[in-house]
């Protein structure tokens, strides 16, 4: 029947679902929900990254749902539905929006409805569609909408790829080119992520070092502060144990020194930050905020978030066994 | 007409076709390349990233082209087309079909083409496809095809959002709970990028820090011989230039003990591993190799890809001027 059709094709039914899934997984979308009003007038929503935009002019997008889903009776039903792009902020409602039979829109607060389907706030964007066609799919229906209204704001959006949620960041030009290999069988290269784990914390620590010196401030005086903001009074040992990884050395006679300039004070529970050391660390920590803010500025909010996340798996994935830093301390016998 | 229908809703061909692209940009996709041969047995190409996964039962895919695409025309004649999901590395693939009228087919290496449409290697995932339906979308055609094979494999795909490309990484759950407010007005969160980076820095540091000590290097000796075996000789004041940004002390002292421990040697040019510095500095990188694969095995490869990539990108928003490393390095008139 064609000369082209392939001779060594699988059937397609034969597929195996789950690694046809994965395939398609590799393929990386947002996450939608698309809303829409039942006859009864009760809200419908559901989870989709089977979202595109179709056509500028006149402006559509489509989307597709399963023949089987509870929902197919209602949107093929309307004549109008929204579609929100979620933000990195909205996996549980994404979660939330992808079971059935709950009662999605419970305690969920809503904006005006002009089209008379659901809006979510919060979105990364969100489109009011008017049903434009509905086309046979396979075992799911195409719903292609025009657009009668959109708008957008700019919270980094949520991302789904090979099966599970992700943050998207914008790629970078290469910092350089390629490495030099200089040494036989191990090239210290600027791809290796201990390298620029080391040039991101110095090159950071750097913007800060003239409020570190301005305070005559040694990067353990630094460190030694900086975790007491945190968590205090905190025991000789117990400084130790936060800061031995560093490889800093946080001995006795270096608290011994904070304590004879007045910044650390000596009491029951251990070493606390003096009024003079509040002072001198939240000048610091001013200053942190600013190239931090200047970072992000760079940077991008997207990027930023994105960065903040890879960093918590890199730490997570190399802990040493550190005590936790940020969780409750237990309540004290003294 | 419809009690329903909005009465604020703009004109919708009346939206500004770039805020409305920029709209539909915050909804990530991932590109593709979708292939066919024009009855003249030419190889056609279009970068895309309007595709999206249809039906599982019959497996389906589908995809839109503008109606005044070049292409068009052998795409709705040609009975079968492939999509190609890009992996991270195929940027400049994906720029080449995005361009129209080039000989894009020039120089690329095919792989074997069953179905009859090119199909390119190095992809993240592939789908032949048999053109099952052809939709009407507005300005653009809606192609709906019955996959009859595909491949994948574990490569990171190209992302594209907010009108750029962008990288994918998998999203962690937090390290831990929300950080304690210990001092008024500043709070040194572990939210904070300058912590982040120090925190992953040192635990990184402290995978290989057995080494460092069974070798007797101190950590600004790693990070002198580090240098030295990216680029050698050095003289003094150019292996501190490198190194000030660190705020670790490489002066005449430190470089000259390293000299007379032997790991160091003297020569017109400046400063150069000797053969036991070149021994110890491989142990150490060796080491950090070992600390690195494993951080890849237990982030991902995606995540890793990603991490590099923002690191790089915070490194030059903080740059503060330092001499290019990785640079070849200017001739030399001695």
């Amino acid at each position: 029947m064609d000369a082209t059709a392939p001779t060594t094709a699988a059937t397609p039914t034969a597929f195996d679902p789950k690694e046809f899934r994965r395939a398609l997984g590799m393929f990386a979308t947002g996450v939608t929900i698309v809303t829409t009003t039942a006859p009864d007038g009760a809200p419908i929503g559901v989870t989709a990254n089977s979202f595109n935009s179709v056509s500028l002019d006149p402006p559509m997008v489509l989307w597709s749902l399963a023949n089987n889903a509870r929902s197919l009776e209602a949107f093929s039903e309307s004549t109008h539905w929204n579609v929100h792009i979620l933000s990195n902020e909205q996996e549980a409602l994404s979660n939330r929006f992808a079971r059935a039979g709950e009662d999605k829109f419970n305690g969920l607060a809503m904006d005006t409805q002009p089209s008379g389907a659901p809006l979510l706030p919060g979105c990364s964007a969100r489109f009011q569609c008017k049903t434009a066609f509905k086309y046979e799919g396979g075992d799911h229906t195409i719903f292609v909408g025009e657009v009668v209204q959109y708008d957008s704001c700019a919270v980094p959006p949520l991302v789904y790829v090979t099966g599970g949620y992700a943050l998207a960041a914008r790629k970078a030009a290469p910092v350089s080119t390629e490495p030099l290999a200089q040494l036989d069988g191990a090239v210290y290269s600027e791809n290796l992520l201990g390298y620029l784990f080391g040039r991101a914390h110095f090159q950071f620590l750097h913007g800060i070092r003239g409020t570190l010196q301005a305070k005559q401030l040694s990067d353990t005086d630094f460190f030694v502060l900086s975790l007491l903001s945190v968590r205090q009074p905190l025991a000789v040992p117990e400084i130790a144990a936060h800061i031995a990884y560093t490889g800093i050395d946080s001995s006795a006679a270096s608290l011994q020194s904070l304590v004879q300039r007045g910044l650390l004070e000596q009491e029951a529970g251990g070493l606390r930050l003096s009024a003079a050391g509040t002072d001198a660390i939240l000048h610091v920590l001013a200053a942190a905020k600013s190239v931090e803010a200047d970072l992000v500025d760079r940077m991008g909010e997207m990027e930023s978030a994105a960065l903040r996340n890879l960093l918590k798996q890199a730490i997570l994935a190399t802990d040493p066994g550190l005590p936790k830093l940020w969780q409750a301390p237990a309540p004290r016998d003294a």
